[in-house]
């Protein structure tokens, strides 16, 4: 029987989950690609006990496996841009398939590392970069293929989402659930790369290209993060009907493709709504499939392992058919792709939520709704409290209908000049997420 | 460029969808398979208009696409076993390759036919068999084709959760909203495809042979119905912290595979259970990935025909990558299925919610604990009201923890010999859908 040959660069979370999870389902995997996987060969600088390493090559320097005639496909777990860009590429240079979990490298360097890829025939694949266990790298290159992809939006960092679930569940601070989460392990001592939305850029970006037929396009990506959200904001978007969620939303419009990470409002009915905790989801509506949901884990050893696997079982299963290239991992050949226009934020157009600190007078409702209805903006709903807080003051909370972000942040920058409102307006966007 | 050409039988809802699909998504389709998609040939006794059939060859006996040396691909989407079955023998057995959204077939006689797809070396697709639009069957081929697969459960009929959602959202009788799906036209006039659930059971054992890597085993799904589900259980469920859906349910247990299509208690906290309406849903336990969620819509035109298109570009796709074969539709070979033991209802094991209608007086809870005891079953959550309907007589509705069906059945004829129970228990099982 056919061998496929796998080497493994990186014994750590998702490294040893891609060992222990081969060995583990052996039996079945030679069912399903109709050949034997075997690991050959793994890179690691001190082998820890736990793993079955018998019959298996290591070695300290990762980049033997990359010239390893004796592996067909190699597993890159460390995780960065270097060495894993120079390891990938000379991989790849050396007629090697590569299978990924680095968001961080495909997002910014995937142009140019799939460029190489073609050109030497090979697949390098990432179903593992995006939301862990969930194939929805898979559903959107192959389950929605017939479609235009309209609009995708991700729940797709999960410390993030763990934040926002325990902001709401159990009314605490942002900085309280941030200090546990990092107890949990969830979140790292820098949590920027979580609570800012770089994470889920990378995510994001990678899910435009595939749903759009772009290039990889990170440094488009509009990134803004949970961390200046009050827990008052969480519970005035209860009371509207709405969650916040921190989303990687891509858009395709008229004008261009829209791209951006932030806090939005969705209604409370929509499932995306009610994915809570650490979970990941990815909601995608095609122009014929309509909105489809794609949940499960998003990160942890196993999890993001039958990913990585799912990888290899695709390189064997082209390897054993004869195929003389797989699938583009982005859905298109890169000559295919398509140069379409990027919006920056300002030309964005979304729903918003507004919270604003007014003085407890008459007439202030009146000149805020007059500064909106001037821009065009008209006010779908509307919380207006008794005073409370600062003596005299009150919170006017509203949902705003669509309008264009600059439209919307010439009529804030209006109303925050009035004479009876005090402060910065707080803004959230708002997305109905419709089929 | 290459061309790959479609032949359509039926001009239907799916047949229809997929035409206009194929017709209005073609560039991108193009960028997609790395050639061209057209439909040659549509087999259609009265064509309708709407349709753009400009150019391609309509015959009124379907037959004569099977024997089209233009056709490369043939599209059955005229439903129902015969002439379905004939048609798509006499294609196979051409050497043209078969996509279908033909549940009933698939599940009746798939053994059959792949075996004749097999031995002529084509591909044998029907992703659109199973919850419309959801790529459920190429997740669990491909995404998760790493894991064993210990569970999965779907929600795969539209018309019974409607008509679940109508009666728990708005205290309707079941007569009543089936009523109103038959006037929607989501259930036929003889609804008893979709409410007993042959149906489910049909996409039930689709799901379980990729999963388990087993035969077709159609006739060994057990299949209950909602038409017996009455009003009160809906609420009793609530109270309890759970909610009914009918759903078709797959698990690998040591004893063997369990396939059993009945309403289900689910812990209102699980997101399968927030799904509401005509939508679908599968839910995936992988032993790697742990659990998934794939949501989508189960049925209409464009739904289905995103699954039809996107088996089209799988086929297009090995074609254009001179793939010897493609993958094995069922995610493995016939000669790699495993013939596991297939369990009875009997011989099933789940927690089982019971209502028990009681005579109001002292010591009948204690009987009914006892003989429960006696069985080795315990009771995890219990109602007892004050009394209420008939004079003299209350209900008692319980969980009970897990338990061997046949062991239960036992025990339920004993409390229905108690003298102070009358007429029947009523059974639903109880699932916890844990990870």
């Amino acid at each position: 029987m056919e061998q496929v040959r796998v080497g493994i660069c990186g014994l750590g979370t998702v490294g040893g989950g891609t060992l222990q999870l081969i060995q583990n389902n052996s039996i079945d995997l030679q069912a399903r690609v109709r050949a034997e996987v075997v690991v050959t060969h793994v890179g690691v600088r001190n082998p820890k006990s736990g793993f079955e390493l018998e019959g298996i090559r290591l070695s300290q320097d990762i980049f033997e496996i990359a010239k390893d005639p004796e592996v067909d496909v190699l597993v890159e777990t460390i995780g960065g841009i270097e060495p894993a860009k120079s390891l990938i590429l000379e991989a790849l240079s050396n007629g090697k398939h590569v299978v990924t979990a680095n968001k961080a490298l495909i997002a910014e360097h995937g142009n140019e590392l799939f460029q190489v890829a073609e050109k030497t025939g090979v697949t390098l694949s990432f179903e593992a970069a995006v939301a862990g266990a969930i194939p929805v790298i898979r559903s959107l290159r192959d389950g929605l293929a017939a479609n235009q992809i309209k609009e995708l939006a991700g729940i797709i960092n999960g410390t993030g989402n763990f934040i926002l679930t325990e902001m709401r569940d159990h009314g605490r601070a942002y900085e309280d659930v941030l200090k546990e989460a990092q107890e949990l392990g969830y979140a790292e001592a820098d949590p920027t790369f979580d609570v800012e939305g770089i994470d889920a850029a990378h995510k994001l970006c990678i899910l435009a290209s595939i749903a759009f037929g772009t290039p990889l396009n990170f440094d488009r990506v509009f990134t803004e993060g949970i961390s200046k959200l009050e827990r008052q904001d969480v519970v005035f978007a209860e009371e509207l009907g709405y969650r916040i969620k921190h989303l990687g939303i891509a858009k395709s419009t008229d004008e261009g493709i829209e791209m951006r990470v932030h806090p939005t409002l969705i209604p409370e009915e929509v499932l995306l709504a009610k994915v809570d905790g650490v979970m990941n989801a990815v909601w995608i509506d095609g122009n014929a499939s309509g909105p489809t949901l794609h949940y499960g884990a998003g990160a942890g050893a196993l999890p993001t392992a039958s990913s990585v696997v799912a990888d290899i079982v695709e390189i064997a299963r082209a390897k054993t058919s004869g195929a003389s290239s797989g699938t583009p991992p982005l859905g298109v050949d890169l000559a295919n792709q398509k140069d379409l226009p990027l919006l920056g934020i300002e030309d964005c157009t979304t729903a918003f939520y507004l919270r604003i600190n007014a003085v407890d007078k008459p007439g202030v409702m009146l000149s805020i709704t007059k500064v909106l209805s001037d821009a065009g903006v008209s006010i779908d709903a509307i919380i207006q409290r008794e005073a409370e807080g600062e003596a005299g003051q009150v919170p006017i909370v509203l949902i705003t209908s669509v309008a264009k972000e600059s439209v919307l942040n010439g009529a804030v920058e209006s109303i925050e000049a009035l004479e009876d409102t005090v402060g910065p307006v707080v803004k959230v966007r708002v997305e109905a997420l419709e089929s």
